[in-house]
């Protein structure tokens, strides 16, 4: 079973990291970083590169398509290297995911047509007008598309997906041997819990946050 | 404020992403992926390199270091060139932190003698004969050494550390931003919650997680 992890400039670190660390390790996993030219891709913050051993023209087929988000998805929702890549291997995918705003780039592709899908919070909305139906879950599984809400999410679907694949004990060995028993300092996670004033502050820097471009 | 997050062959990618994604969001932070020399490093499973930009002796006076784990540690116990490195940025470091079985390393340096720390399960038994007090919590502060148990928990490290550096707000911003609002699949993410066989099995092969080298 190959799993394809797909980077780009500024893409966000954890979006990658965070389902790869559970896929990785499952059994008879092959798990490959691709990106349109291998080599080290930066991540969002710039202060992090992460290896694409492979070019996206050499991974026709593989079995897990993971998309995670970042500012740079912004720039790549008309790009037709990568938007062509990923309907190719859709077509042949078993699992096509995605991380984070991930999901817009899928369903630029025309992947997320009428299929419930998530994303990070400030983009959901987004989905609807690129054709998809936007749910407030943190992991949405819709036939063989799987969308989770931002970043830390990926951590989620990442055991989710492989509780599929390879049955709860599986993935559970996993959670143990990653030690995921999350104790998060605050309770603020979610726009729903966030203090207000948080939730606002962001609201009004989203465009930075989502694209790191300034408010128009 | 330079954070520098050190990279080593073998190491675990979300023990470094984990932190590495909030502490890098700290307000006027540069953070600098450093390794013995400079260049891709590849991680356990052997299926990502992450880029270390520059080499441990450019790297001299970080504010806040931060040392992953990973099966590669078990090799580097007595290695000068990191050990040495690790106790010179120690003597002018505000804050000197691991996730993981990246404490193991501190504490072979001497660093956390007497102090309270801990590490993977697995693994925090042997912070005892390395001079440590091993301590059953998520994230241990004792001083400016922090220590963060298994994989995940590096970024609950990162949110608490955030918090103390920079404030409720603004980690609880970053918080909201990464949309860490955890939902595991399973409740299975410690040896207290997890099923007894599946605990059992993972000490058994805990040479394997440790080091992936076969029990002997």
């Amino acid at each position: 079973m190959q799993i394809a992890v797909v980077l780009y400039d500024r893409f966000t670190a954890l979006d990658a990291v965070g389902p790869y660390e559970s896929l990785s390790r499952l059994p008879g996993a092959e798990t490959v970083f691709v990106a349109e030219r291998p080599g080290p891709v930066r991540t969002d913050t710039g202060a992090l590169g992460m290896v694409a051993d492979r070019p996206l023209t050499e991974v026709t087929r593989p079995d897990v398509v993971v998309v995670p988000g970042g500012p740079g998805q912004s720039a790549l929702m008309e790009h037709r290297p990568l938007l062509d890549w990923l309907r190719a291997v859709d077509a042949t995918s078993v699992w096509t995911t995605s991380v984070c705003t991930g999901s817009l780039l899928l369903a630029a592709a025309g992947l997320l047509d009428g299929r419930r899908a998530t994303s990070h919070w400030l983009a959901r909305d987004q989905l609807r007008r690129l054709g998809a139906e936007p749910v407030e879950e943190r992991v949405v599984f819709d036939g063989k598309y799987v969308t989770a809400a931002g970043v830390c999410a990926g951590i989620d679907m990442g055991l989710a997906l492989s509780g599929r694949i390879a049955g709860d004990e599986h993935a559970q060995a996993v959670q143990l041997a990653l030690e995921y028993d999350p104790r998060p300092p605050y309770d603020a996670g979610s726009p729903h819990k966030a203090p207000a004033h948080i939730v606002d502050m962001l609201r009004a820097r989203s465009r930075f946050i989502l694209t790191q471009e300034p408010s128009s």
